[in-house]
């Protein structure tokens, strides 16, 4: 059995188009023998548990997996924030623009507010102005709760632990908590050499999703809380919500092996690397990308009648609207991949002449 | 990796404590292969739809792939009962006892409402006492929406499609649509060796969760939809749930091999007939079962002493108070197992005399 | 103009029936008198608050105005209960049995779990049973996190403060939190002769509705919230389900005159007093009552074609299944009224001889 | 009992600060006289029915009276919104700022989105480009299924009707409903001389709010729903959200007072008088108006030093950020509190000079 895609296609469109990891196949075979209690009474959860902690130096982190990314987010979200509440987030984030109503349904009428900001990113002004335009206590207006952020953005920029830092700061003055998108989290800790714990625990993320699904796992993201408050929460909105596998253990092998030995960061590595091959041969053909990709994305200025060739030519990518097209490689894009798009670019280019 | 029960432990504690059937995970490790598109997308998921729709016998059939049975019966309730509406099932239904609220929160409010019935089973005169207890177009009353029966039923009991045939017809009389909880929908066909149609499609059922995870799956569920207008909503609703993969190729194929050639049926009968040895077995002993195991689910009467000792042996099964237990067999139980596990009661009702 | 009810005809439907009290109409009409801050920036709301931490002898008191009995009771329990909590109650709850799902609605899925209890009362041990049957910490299930008691019962029997405190000490060794439905609460404190703080402050009660409109207000009833942190809930979360009014000094004023100088207990001593008379009238002709009415409400045994040429008769009552009807007294019941129901009995009963 | 006001204040907060005005006092007064069926079984709801279906020359058209604006749009909005769509309205529209998330409480998780319009007006435009960023039928995005627009707007400015005809044609283009929130209604029609028809029945709008409780009624706004599908869903919805007043006479009898021969309009027409003299006065001493008002509310660039002794001198507004207030009108505004407010306003422009 094969791929879907027509032989001879190179996969650009999104990292939810990759497959599983070889290694994490094969925990998930070896983890296929006997029975095991369910609902994560099983001694591979127990295992993620302590997985989770060493990785993100925190003994009270806990971890629950749930199977999908909008799960993950919508879920942490109304953990965190009340009714009345609001969330702030920049007015292209994935959670406020992509969810069908996901947040203010798992949390009862809590509205997400879309704020603006540079480089895609969430700046302590656009947080301080949306402060200043709160009646706070005013039952009128959603009360400001929760602050997520998006890293890498759904743009593909990359938020520094400094600007996070500030992030945090200017959220910390009135109290509310802190949320971490981490759909693509391994490219943001490729891409900023830091440690895990750098843009998480470090600076004062509560909660966040670990998006293992885009980097090479199979059928399960997961919140990670690192509030108990917050955890207390999750235990039954994860499970009222049915996202608590009846067969964890498969759900959890997939999570050990993601984050055992930092496999996740290396793999959130190759897709970056590939990326930066990527847009290396992009910009040596003169061709103008939106920003500097920083992880795996890039947004790329090209007329429509040649990405319209070059996608006839079996590269798959996303159209944006007039002359614009998103790339997106994975875990799984090769250096062939790479090569291989850019040489049918050049002959997409050669006859367009 | 071994399990992780301990040597010699024998598993009769639920089908969720089973683990993934070969022919599955090898369809899995198949499908992992190459990119696919996302969120369904893919060409399993096509396939899926035609495997269901002949399964079935329903050519506008839709099918949902959700990562649980919470979210499967969940989900389709909501769809299928208005906010001001209420599910009538039985008192001892699992949605009813056990799911944490999860349908009144996915229906905004919707409730359930636990009736009486001889067998565990929904019965006509207590659909019909429902009905003239109601005060219709009154809103002060939560109005009867939906029928939803369980099949087998919690405490093991399945319903004959007469049976279901008449409790649909008095539904219809005041326009309820009907749900049935399949999370062991293949033991019930293989109890009843009947067609998948006869206890779904062709007794009038609108919605029904298919159960696969119990019988043999990893990590999807599913809603199969046979009206149209659910089918419209449950678009929606298993989106904004977080319940549609972004990897759904890895949830369909699993559906696929579960349902073609009649997969699933066979995995329901080697269970069914684990627990016919098993129940034959303990009535050679004179042990008292509560009811005739019809499935694959016995309760039976042993003394504590008697079941602790059986316990401690390595017999795992769920104690359900005083002098009570409950014993499941899944597609995994072998003839050794039963055999293995009636030999030891029969050590430990020799120790006891 | 006059009522809409023929000439002739006495009320014994519902006290919802009943008009508003002369002194609460005339302070209405007092307080239509310039302008004033909305929202309850007006000088009646605060004159209000005072009065009411002094009538419940309460210094954290916080007031509600809200629209009905319906909000009050359940936007109260949605600020007592998390949404993967049940609310425990008698099975003849009005909020359990006559709300249409309002609570659930509100409390994102909490769900009410209907008791049995003699006398129509939730019993301790009704309430220790479901204690026990519940699996605590285990996300499957609803945690039982209120206990709410109606006071006069939906039936018309009435708590003693001895009752209470039993009922409130189970509670508590489980930490719920205690709500009062006091839908007739002036008709309990008149029937058992005690301080209004003896069934709400004194004996541990968190919050309760007041009550108010079938007791001679117009257009509002309240919750009284004794816990400062279900009163931080309350403000946000009456005021997105519509329920603080602009023109709130039209609520306020109606609710100080209602509880000022023990208004409220006078009216619910009328009431009381003509239920008083009319069972023993009833008595006195040999008809027999289902329960000894403590309240304003009885429950009576008479044959179908008897309280049929009664209601012809132009008495009106509600029809309550075979041979039984329910008769309600109200504050406007006057002695005449209930001289001549009885009087239009008496002609009844000698013609069906 | 005189206003909670010092003496010699003038109000122009809110429309919302204004009393009730004195026919309807009246009113109120006349129906409390003797008893009445409960929930809206009484002669003045009847009556009120027909008095709708005449005013809005709509036959089928049903009246819910809710006891707030924010209930009549959010719970409108609720049974006109499927829980994955989107209502679309201005940026600057109280049901998008205001309301604490009301919409999407009561709408499980419907979601508002605020779009950019000139003269604080939904233009035909920015409607058409909502659709146009719009993935229609991708369960990732709200759907867009409400068009709302707030006729006046929350800064004083009015549709005509060929504006609102324009909307409502591209809303059609799309199957989207119309809802208006007419909090301020009469004011609207008022200002445009139209009967109430024709910008409510002939322009296409399914639902909208009557806005009584600004202009002259006590406790009682209403929803107005021209769409049978959406009478049926706020029958229930009503009552279950508590907004079904027990003693509905009330509540009726202000909504035919108001409608009956036209008054609603002539309470607007005093409002708007009085904000025509107020802002003739005003240009009249040069003093700048952000926009020309249409109706009764006017937004007017004063130095902060300059309204700050005008408040001193006993004028009440709203301050609305630097240098900016807010006046509004009621129907209790008379000629002399005009008169008396540009003359402090004189006194203190001549001191500070």
């Amino acid at each position: 059995m094969s791929s879907d895609q027509p032989d001879g296609a190179i996969e650009f469109r999104s990292d939810n188009c990759a497959g599983v990891a070889p290694q994490i196949m094969e925990a998930l075979t070896a983890a296929n023998n006997g029975s095991a209690l369910a609902y994560g009474g099983d001694r591979w959860t127990e295992e993620l548990r302590e997985v989770v902690c060493e990785a993100f130096n925190a003994p009270d982190a806990q971890i629950f997996p749930v199977s999908s990314g909008t799960a993950a987010n919508s879920l942490a979200l109304a953990g965190m924030c009340p009714p009345w509440g609001s969330v702030l987030c920049h007015e292209t984030a994935h959670i406020y623009k992509n969810e069908c109503g996901a947040t203010s349904m798992f949390g009862a009428g809590a509205v997400m507010r879309g704020l603006p900001g540079d480089g895609f990113k969430l700046q302590p002004d656009s947080i301080r102005a949306a402060f200043e335009s709160t009646n706070w206590g005013d039952p009128h207006h959603s009360q400001p709760s929760v602050v997520s952020f998006t890293c890498p953005t759904d743009m593909g920029t990359v938020y520094t632990p400094q600007e996070l830092a500030d992030v945090v700061t200017v959220a910390a003055e009135k109290g509310l908590k802190v949320h971490l998108d981490g759909a693509r989290l391994a490219n943001a800790i490729a891409a900023l050499h830091c440690a895990p714990t750098a843009i998480t625990t470090d600076v004062g993320v509560d909660a966040f999703s670990l998006g293992a699904i885009k980097n090479g796992a199979m059928s399960t993201d997961a919140i990670v809380s690192l509030d108990p408050e917050i955890s207390e929460q999750l235990l039954y909105r994860t499970k009222r919500a049915g996202h608590v596998a009846s067969k964890m253990r498969y759900q959890s092998v997939q999570l050990i092996e993601y984050l055992r030995d930092g496999r996740w960061v290396k793999l959130g590595r190759q897709a970056n690397a590939a990326m930066t091959e990527l847009s290396r041969g992009l910009r040596d053909r003169d061709i103008e990308l939106l920003a500097e990709p920083q992880a795996n994305m890039a947004f790329v200025r090209l007329p429509n009648a040649v990405h319209a060739a070059w996608a006839a030519s079996g590269v798959l990518f996303y159209d944006m609207g007039p002359d614009t097209i998103r790339l997106v490689t994975s875990w799984q894009t090769t250096p062939d991949d790479v090569e291989a798009a850019l040489h049918r670019l050049d002959l997409v280019l050669a006859a367009a002449r």
